[in-house]
Formats: C-alpha cells, structure tokens, sequence
C-alpha cells in the first residue's frame, strides 16, 4: 500500500496553497511537511510540487492527488459503517469545478437542502465552461459543470438543462448610444462586456446577427462584476435571465436586440467510482437542478 | 526606438489569450502574428512567451508588455491634441486589479459616470487584496485596489476608506445549528465559508474573538457565489454590508455574533506617469468611493 501520510502532506499543502498552512492543518511543523513530501518525491523518483507560490503539483502529482481524493471518497462511504477508522474524523470534502454564472445564480438554492441535511464541505473551482473538464481529466475535481456533453474516462455525464441568456444593457446606455434604436451595424463600437479570453459568449451573438469581426469590449472576469458594470452603464453583455429577474421587470435593464435568447447547455460530470455521497449529490442535483434551467434550446429564435 | 509592431504583437497575444485571436485584433494572419513575436525574441535574445494555452508573458515579456501599456497611455495623452497620430485610432485600455468585493459591490457604480464621459474600455483583473500589488510591481496592471497603503516603486497610493465586513449567517442556519444561541466554542466546529486560500478574514475574525485554531470551512471563489451559499443556509462566512444591506434588513441574514464588524482598508495604487486618463480617473476615484465606504476602522467593537 502507499503511504498515505505522505499522501496526505501533498493534499494539504496543495489545497491550503502553501507549506505553512499544510502544516497547521495537519497539526505538523513545516519541517515535518517538507520532509513528507520529500520523502514522497524519493519514492516516485520525481518532483511532485513545482515550488512556486502557491506551489502547484507537477504532472506525477497530479495524479497522487486524483488518487487520494477517490480514496478519501471511497473511505467515507466505509466511514459512515466504521465512524472511528477514521483519525482525524473530518467531515467529507469534495471538490467541484463550476461556472461562475451556475455560482451565481442556482448553485446555492439547489445545494442548500442537500448541505442541510449531509456532513459536506464543498472545495469549488471556479473556470470557464470548459476549463472544468480539463481538471477533471487531471483528477483535480470529483465532478464538474460545463457545456460539453462527452465525458473523460471514468466518468459519467448528465445533462441538466440549459442556462438561458441575454444581451442586455441599462435603459440609459442604449437610450445614450442609440437615441434612434439600436442599429446593428454601430453594435459593435459600442462597449460591450466580455467575461475573459475564453467567453466567446458575446461573439457568438452577434455572429449569430450576422455581424462578423471584431468588437471593443471590456474585460470582467467577474459574475457578479459583470452585470453591476451593465447596470452601471458601461456597457452591454449576455448575463443569464435567472441573475436579473427583477432588473428584466422593472426595465433597469432591457434586451438589446428583443427576444434574442442564448441557451447554453450544463452537463454534470462526476466520477463512476467517486463514493456513495458524491452519487447522491448527483441524484440530488438531476432531481432539482431543472426547475432552474429551460429545457429545450432556443438561440436567436424571433417572435412570430 | 523599440519596433512597436513587434511588442504590439506580444500584447495583442498576451491580451487575446491566443496566436489566432490576436491575428483577428491586429487584422494579420496567424503566422505574421507567430513571425514577429519570433523576432522580437530573436532581438531581446530570450523568449518572451511560453508557449501554454493561453500563452503567458516571459518574466522578460512581463517586462516589455508593462513598457507598452506605459507608452500606449503616454500616447493616448498625445492622441487628444493630434488625434490622427494613432494608425487605429482605438479607445485606450486601461488594465486594472481588484478585489472580487469591490467589483461586486461599489465599484461599477462608482465608475459608471466617469465611462459614460471618457472613452475608456477596462482590463479588470480579480485578485485577493495582496496579489494585484504583485501585478502592479510586474508591470501587468496600471492601477489595483488593495489593502497595504506601501506603493510599489514608480507608483502612488490613495486611502478610499474601509470596506466593512460582518460575519452573517441565515437565520436558518442559525437555528440549526445553534438553537440556543450562538456558542463561540462550537463556532469552530460549524462550516464557514473561505474565498481561497488567501482569505484569512474568516481566522482573523475567529482569532480576535478568542477562537484559535483550525474550523471546517467549504472553499468558494466567487463574491456573489459566497453571498449565495450563506443566503442558502450552506455556511457562515465575513460578507460586505454593502453587498447585503436588504437581507440584512429583511432579517434573512443574521450577525453571527452580535456588532461586531471588520473594517478592511482599501488604497488605490496607480502608476505616477500613467498619463492622463489614468490621473482622471483617479481624481474620479478618490471624490466618488468614499461615500460607499467606512472612514474610521472599527473592528470587532462591541456597544456599551
């Protein structure tokens, strides 16, 4: 078997981002944790940290934290039976990569009961769409959200339902820009707001109006940031209909383009062999997730 | 002089986060793109990338990217007496780290009246208070917020005033867990709710009131994502007033323990020859933020 102290010093300081922090977890020195994981690095015969700060796990370890997540998983299904095999009798940690937009909106309401009523801590990651994956195929998540339907071995994916978004700005900025309504053609020298380099959220819209090329934007890779920037009158930008219910009411905000929606597909994607809890926040999220989401996908379709 | 094309390249790539999307900003084809970042590393006789998705700046090409986004605010100085001097007359970008705090709550509002009158497009950058210093002396951002008052060399710092934060839970959660009030003993052994591994308001808040050691935590990256899981009853954590002032009203969201508040402080660095965007902009600043903002530090007073 592996030695699951040295194991456990690579987990700690990793998750803690840093040797001090790893050390005050595990109730060791610093000392003792640098030891652990040289000794760990002995063993597998390469480095398993990159010393930076944060320190990051190399490839090889990588892999060894994908391992002692599953077997930390796989311990506490046995757990629940042995409560006292455990040594340090911590409540069960599971990591999930996200979308800041599912964070933002139906996230919390969707996991509250469940949190309610089963001993969890939730680690979450928070990355664009696809980003998610990715960590999952390097074992740093137990699950993730993205809209990407395939799932990477050894694990399942489940489709929940779509996230409808649209372009909207504040009733001043269009009233602003476009005082004789909005022209397509000058949408794009207008500001728009763009989360980061990867959300092509915003490009895809106007392709999608037939607008090719480039656009100026802002750059807010913040959830929350972005539709306080729209309220503000900075700019324009796909915010998810769930997140300003009650500015879409009162018309603080309109659609740029009426009835213009996007829906952006969210997949569940969980580890097969990921413990009897993380398959029962997945049954719990197929049950309740949908009421958030719409079913079927509609993207620029128009009225009539 | 430098060869600018060259370095608009590095900044355009960097920016983009991609070779083909900086081919589509600049209007080049990929391999032009490729060609002149391989020359200007052929000139400073190191690479100036790493070749990673998205690539990322060389400590050198941190270097000539900071020396670009100087010269292009020196230039939009320039650009207002002879605006035809530009070869594409675009709006200047202004790179900017915060904290996810301030972006959640006052600083859209703050700027909103300063965009509508300046053409001005944001780089915004989310980083916990200390980080975006680091930025700062690597030349990546023009300007951050954080909470140490000492500029880095070649910059300023501003006091804005204090953020103040309390510790709230749901008033559900609070029944839950302590149906006969809050016991400071048991706090620790109830899930808080961690930014990241930086966040050490929650110890902090802890350690003032007398409370050593570790506490079970779930960890969420995201000012709108932590607001959600307390509003959910999933944990209690130090949240703005600002960013709650209504459930707090309402009553949905609960002192954890009674007045006792954390002021943060938050100063405004920005480079001293920034141009003159920048110095509006930070004029704008220091007369609008402090209305949102605590002026005297008050932490953990109790009434009476």
């Amino acid at each position: 078997m592996f030695d699951y102290k040295l194991l456990a010093a690579l987990g700690a300081v990793v998750e803690q981002g840093g040797f001090d922090r790893a050390a005050q977890v595990l109730g060791l020195s610093q000392s003792a944790v640098s030891q652990r994981i040289k000794l760990l690095e002995t063993r597998v015969g390469q480095p398993v940290l990159i010393r930076a700060n944060p320190p990051e796990p190399t490839e090889m370890g990588r892999r060894l934290l994908n391992h002692v997540q599953q077997v930390r998983l796989l311990e506490s299904d046995l757990g629940d039976l042995i409560p006292d095999l455990d040594e340090c009798s911590s409540t069960q940690r599971l990591r999930v990569a996200l979308n800041a937009d599912s964070l933002a909106t139906w996230w919390a309401p969707a996991i509250g009961a469940f949190s309610a009523q089963q001993p969890l801590l939730l680690d979450l990651l928070v990355e664009d769409q696809d980003v998610g994956l990715r960590r999952m195929r390097a074992g740093e998540v137990a699950a993730c959200l993205c809209a990407v339907e395939r799932p990477v071995a050894g694990a399942r994916s489940l489709a929940l339902g779509s996230m409808r978004y649209r372009a909207l700005a504040s009733a001043d900025f269009l009233e602003r820009h476009f005082p004789n309504g909005v022209s397509l053609r000058a949408l794009t020298g207008v500001p728009a707001i763009v989360f980061g380099p990867d959300d092509r959220l915003q490009h895809r819209y106007l392709a999608a109006l037939g607008i090719e090329g480039g656009f100026v934007h802002h750059l807010c890779p913040s959830s929350e940031g972005f539709v306080r920037l729209i309220e503000a009158g900075i700019g324009w930008g796909l915010v998810p209909e769930l997140q300003v219910l009650e500015s879409l009411a009162s018309g603080a905000l309109c659609e740029v383009v009426a009835d213009t929606p996007v829906d952006v597909p969210l997949y569940w994607h969980h580890w097969r062999n990921g413990g009897e809890l993380l398959n029962r926040l997945t049954e719990h999220l197929v049950r309740t997730v949908p009421t958030w989401l719409v079913k079927a996908e509609r993207n620029l379709a128009r009225r009539g």
